[in-house]
C-alpha cells in the first residue's frame, strides 16, 4: 500500500528503533529520565526559546499553550481553519474557558489588520483577547506556508496589545526546509510554539513546546493535569531526538516528492491541482473526471493507493519519509490508467 | 436629554411602579411567589410553550439555554454577529464549555445550506454540534426581522440532524409587531426562546425563557447556580406582568418613530442610513460629514442628545417608550442645526 | 401562618415598597443607576472597604468571588458544612473549575492549626490552595458565630501563606448585632466579603460583595457574564438600603425570639435543642417524641406553623421580621398542645 | 541506589525493550495500530469489561472515566484521601467541572451507610451524585486492599441510586495477587476501572480504562481532546502487552520483599511501622529516633537508599520489580547501623 493519507502514518526508522530499545531511562515525573532531558535541550536549542517540553501529541502541546496563556472567559484569535479550532474537539473552550474568534485567512495567513480589529477594547460586554494562533505550515491550505513578515507584523501589533502569540508549528520544519528560514527565526515572532516529532520527521509518538522558562514550568503543571506526565519516557523520547538531529533535512525529498506528484497530476486533462505546492502535500480536484471525491479515493484502493476526501471533488495526498520517489511514479501510473 | 443609546434607558411607568408597590409577593426558591408564577404563566401562553421561567437579564437568558441544552465540548452555530458570540464575555465557553462556529449571515439571516454545511459530521476530532442559535430581531443588523422562511428552514434542517435551535428574541416583540407573525408562530420554530420584559417593553429588570417543561426544570436548576435564584421576586415580575399584556402593541409607534428619524436623516445630504429600518434601529452613517462617530456623537450630547458610536463612521439611534414624537422632530432639527 | 422556615421568607415592609416606588433610577450596565450608586456606596462604607457591587442572591456574590479570587485547577479550603460547598449546586467547581478542600470545623469555626495544614505545598500532583472561605454566622450550625480571633488567626496565616480570604456572610449582621462587634470589624479579616440584604435584613432581592476596587471591577464583569448585569436596579435597590440603614438593630429582636423559643421548647421534656441559640436559629431535636423531624413539621402545619426538617429527628426554626411575639407564644402553645 | 520511593521508578526489562523494537505499529488515531489492539482486547478479557482503552497515565485513565461518567455540576463521592482527589491536581473540577464529597475511610474503604448517606436528594441547592469513586489498593493507606465484600456494598447501593462506580485500580493487580480475587471478579463491582502497565507490571508508559462499549467510545473521544490520541503507539503498546501478560505473578515477589522489609524494621526498636503491610507499601514511623521523616531519608540517601517522606514523622517504601531480596538485606542492614 502507497499511503498518502497524511505524514502521520509514518512508522519509525529501524535506527529509531534501536535508539528506543537502548534508551536511558529513569522516571520523568520525578525529571529523572535522561533521554527527556536531552530531548528537550535539543528543542530549546532548535527554537531559539528558554524551555521545552516533551508531549504526547500537537493537540496537547496546543491546548497547553491555550491552558498556560489564557483565562476564562477570554477569546483567542486564529485563521477560521486552524487546527485549533476545527480539529481540536472544541477542547480550548471545553478545557480553558476560551471562545474562538475565527478570521478569514489567505492561504492559512491572517491579515495583520484583520487580527488587529479583532483585538477586543475594554467594555464589561467583551471577552479579554487572551491568545493569537499562528499555523505554520498551514494544514487546511494544503501545507502552505506563512510568510514571516506576516508572522512579524502579527507578532508586533500583538506585543502592542499585550497580547501573547502562539505558534501551531505542527510541520514547521517542512515550513524551514522549503523557505530556508530556521526554526529559530520563526519562532522569534512568538511565545510559545508547538511542533510536532510525529508526522515528516518520523518519530512514532510525541511533540514539543517551548517558551519562556516560566510558560513551560506553568505547562509542565497542565500536563500533569491532562494526564501527560510520563514515566520511563525516555524509550520515546530516543526516536524523537534522531527525528530532530537526524530528520529534518530530509524534508526537502517529501517536498520535491509532492511537486512532482503535482506537476504530473496537473498534466492529466481531467484533473486539476487546488494549492500552491509549497511543501508535502497536494490537494486534487476530481470534479472533472465524474467522480466524487469519495468515489474516487475508493477505486485508488484498488490500486493500493490510499488518500483522504477532504472535500465534496477534493483530496489531499501527503508526501512523507514512507513515500519514495517510485511511489511517486507507481501513483502517477495508477492514476492515469484509472481516468482512462 | 433624549436618549437614542438603547432602549435597555426605558424607565418603568407609574402603573408598573404601582403594581411592583402593591404586588403579592413570596419565596420564589420555594416556588412561592405568586406574581412570578402569573408572569411565567402568561410567558408561556404568549410564547406557546410547555413553561417558562423569569430570569435576570437577556445574558442570563441565553446563558441557560446554552447550559441546558448543551454539553462541553460541543459546537454552537450562530451568525457571526450573534449577541451570544460577540456581547456576552465568551460566557458560553467559560461556563458551558462550548465553542462557537460563527457563519456569515445575510442581515443576521443564516443561510440553511451555510448552516448545514457546518454541523459535525461524527470524527473523533472534531466537537458534535450541540445547538443553533437564531437572533431575532437582530440587534447588530441594526434591529432587522429574520424572516419566518428562513427559522422554519433552519429548524426542519437541525430537527433532521437532532440539534436543538435557542432563539434569543430579546426583541423578538418588535419583530412580531413589524411583521404581524406572532410571537407563538416565531417560537414554533425554535425549541426554546429568551425574549426581554425590558427593553421596548419597559420593564426596569428581566428576561424570559419558555422552552418544554423538562428544558425549564434544568434551566431553573443553572439559574441557582449562576445566582439567579431570587426571593420576593414579584415586585420585579409585577412590572414585567404589565410588559407582555399592555406595552406590546406600542411598539409600533417606536418603530414609526425610527422611521420617521431614519427619513428626515436621509434627507440630510452629507447623512445616510446604512440598516433597513424595519423595527426600532436606526444606523446613521456620517462619514461624508468630515467627523468620526465618536465626534458625531460628542457634539450631539451638547444639543441634549445621546447616541452611540458603533463603527469608525456608524451611529446606532434606538427608539423607545422613552421617545416621543416631538423627540424625534427636535433630533432632526438639532442634526441639521449642527452639520450646518 | 407562622413561617419558621427560613429568614429568607420575610416580605418586605410598606416602607420599601414606597422606596420601591419613588426610586430613581437608570441603567445600571451603564453604571447610571443613581439608587444602586447609593446602596453600593452605603455597603462599602458599612463593611470598610474599598468598593462594593449589589448581585441578586448570597449564591452569585459567593461564587462572583470564587471566580475572581481564584484561577481553575485551584482548591478552596472550607468549613465541611459550608453553604458554598453544599448548598451551591457544585457552582465553584462547574464555572470557576475549582475544587473544594473540606475541613471538620466545630460550630462552623475552622481550626486554624487544620486550615494551615490543607494548604498546599508546591508539587506537580497538587492544586493550589486558591482561597479560603469562612461563613459568619453559620448557617448549618444552627447560626453559630465565628469568634473574632478565630477569623484573625486563619486571616493572618492565609496572609502569610499570601492565600485570599472570602467571608460567607450571609448573615453577618446578625453576627454583628449579637456580638457587639461591627461588620467592619469582621470584614477587617477577609479580602472580600458577601452579605445578604434579603433575610433578616428584610429586602425582597439582592446582597452585596466587598472587596479592593480592582476586586470588585473584575467581580462586575464575571456578573455581567452570569447575566446579573441589571438594568434599572433602583426599584431593588432603594429596598435594599433600607435594609442596611434601617433595619440593622431590629435583629436584636429576632435574637431574643430566638432565645424565648429555645427556652419555651426546651422546657418541654421531650424535646431538646441542638445548638447553641446564638442568633436567630434554633435547631429542635425530636427523637424522644415518637415522630421523626417530617412527621413532626408535618402536624405542626396542621397548628398553622412551618418549619424545616433538615436531619432525621432535627427541626430548624427561624425568626425573622415577620415573626412577632405573640407567633413565638402561639408556637410553643401550639406545640405544647401537640405533644399532649 | 535503592530505590524504594514509588514502583513508578521499575525500569522496562529487555523482553520488554525487544518487545518494543520489534512492535508492529500502525496509526492509532486511525485506529490502525495491530499491536494497541492486541493489547486492548487482552486488557478487555483481564477486567471482563466489553471494551479497553491505551491511556498514556494512571491520572490520564481517571481523568478519562470522570469526564465520560460526569456532567458539570455534578458531585462525585470518594475517600478523603483518595489519589483522584489529593494527587491530580484538581482535574476533576478543572476540566470536568465536578466536585468531589469526600468521605472518611478506614484503610481506605468508605463505609456504605457514609456513601448511602453522601448520596444526594433532588433539590434545587443541591449537585446531583454523578459519580462514586473507589482505589484499590488503596495509596494513601500503604497499599491496603479493599474487601471485595465492601466493593460490593457500595455497588449495589450504587446501582440502587443509578449512580455510576470508578475504580482506580493503579495497583489492582496488587491487590489481586495478594487477596487471590482475580481482577475481573473485582471488576465486577465497578463500571470502569483504570489500572497501570507502569509501577509494579514495570512497563515504561500507560495505563488501561475499561468498561462498556458506549463508556470506551466516549472516552475515546476526551482521550482525543487530552492529547491522548497517539500515532504509532504500539512501542509503547509492546511492553504493556508483557507487563499484562508476563508480569502479574511477580507481585507475590513484591509483597514478600515488602513484608519482609516491615518485619525487620519493626524489630528495630526505634521504629513501628503504621499500615498494616497487605501488598508492596511499608510505611516506616521514625518519630522515636529524635529524626523527622525528612531528616532520616536525607540520611538513608548517604546509605545509598532512596525513600519518600510522608509525613512529619512517616516514610514510604514500595518495593517493585527493581528490588530484589538482596535490596531488603542492605536497606535493612543500613537501617540498622545508621540507627546505632
Amino acid at each position: 500500500m502507497i499511503d498518502l493519507r497524511s505524514d502521520t502514518v509514518t512508522k519509525p526508522t529501524d535506527v529509531m528503533r534501536k535508539a528506543s530499545m537502548e534508551a536511558e531511562v529513569g522516571d520523568d515525573v520525578y525529571g529523572e529520565d535522561p533521554t527527556i532531558k536531552k530531548l528537550e535541550e535539543k528543542a530549546t536549542e532548535l527554537t531559539g526559546k528558554e524551555a521545552a517540553l516533551f508531549v504526547t501529541s500537537g493537540t496537547q502541546g496546543n491546548q497547553l499553550a491555550v491552558l498556560t496563556h489564557t483565562n476564562p472567559g477570554e477569546e483567542i484569535i486564529l485563521e477560521e481553519n486552524a487546527h485549533i479550532y476545527l480539529y481540536e474537539g472544541a477542547s480550548i473552550s471545553a478545557f480553558a474557558g476560551v471562545q474562538p474568534r475565527p478570521i478569514k485567512g489567505n492561504k492559512g495567513s491572517m491579515n495583520p489588520i484583520d487580527v488587529e480589529g479583532a483585538i477586543r477594547s475594554e467594555d464589561i460586554h467583551f471577552p479579554e483577547t487572551g491568545l493569537i494562533c499562528l499555523e505554520n505550515t498551514h494544514n487546511q491550505s494544503g501545507g502552505s506556508i506563512l510568510p514571516l513578515d506576516n508572522m512579524k507584523g502579527i507578532y508586533e501589533l500583538a506585543k502592542l496589545h499585550q497580547v501573547p502569540v502562539h505558534l501551531d508549528g505542527a510541520r514547521i520544519f517542512n515550513a524551514s526546509v522549503a523557505s530556508g528560514i530556521s526554526v529559530q527565526t520563526y519562532a522569534r515572532f512568538t511565545d510559545s510554539v508547538q511542533f510536532c516529532l510525529s508526522k515528516g520527521l518520523g518519530a512514532p509518538i510525541g511533540s514539543i513546546i517551548a517558551g519562556s522558562t516560566a510558560f513551560i514550568e506553568q505547562a509542565r503543571k497542565w500536563r500533569k493535569r491532562l494526564g501527560g506526565g510520563l514515566r520511563q519516557a525516555g524509550i520515546i523520547a530516543a526516536p524523537g531526538l534522531i527525528a530532530i538531529t537526524k530528520m529534518i533535512d530530509r524534508l526537502a525529498k517529501d517536498h520535491e516528492h509532492a511537486q512532482a506528484l503535482s506537476e504530473g497530476l496537473a498534466s492529466i486533462k481531467e484533473l486539476s491541482i487546488e494549492n500552491d505546492v509549497e511543501t508535502n502535500m497536494v490537494v486534487l480536484n476530481v470534479e472533472t473526471t465524474g467522480f466524487t471525491a469519495q468515489e474516487f479515493v475508493e477505486q485508488l484502493k484498488d490500486y493500493g493507493i490510499l488518500a483522504g476526501a477532504i472535500g465534496p471533488y477534493s483530496i489531499r495526498l501527503v508526501t512523507h519519509l514512507g513515500i519514495s520517489n517510485d511511489d511517486i511514479h507507481r501513483v502517477l501510473h495508477s492514476v492515469r490508467e484509472m481516468i482512462e
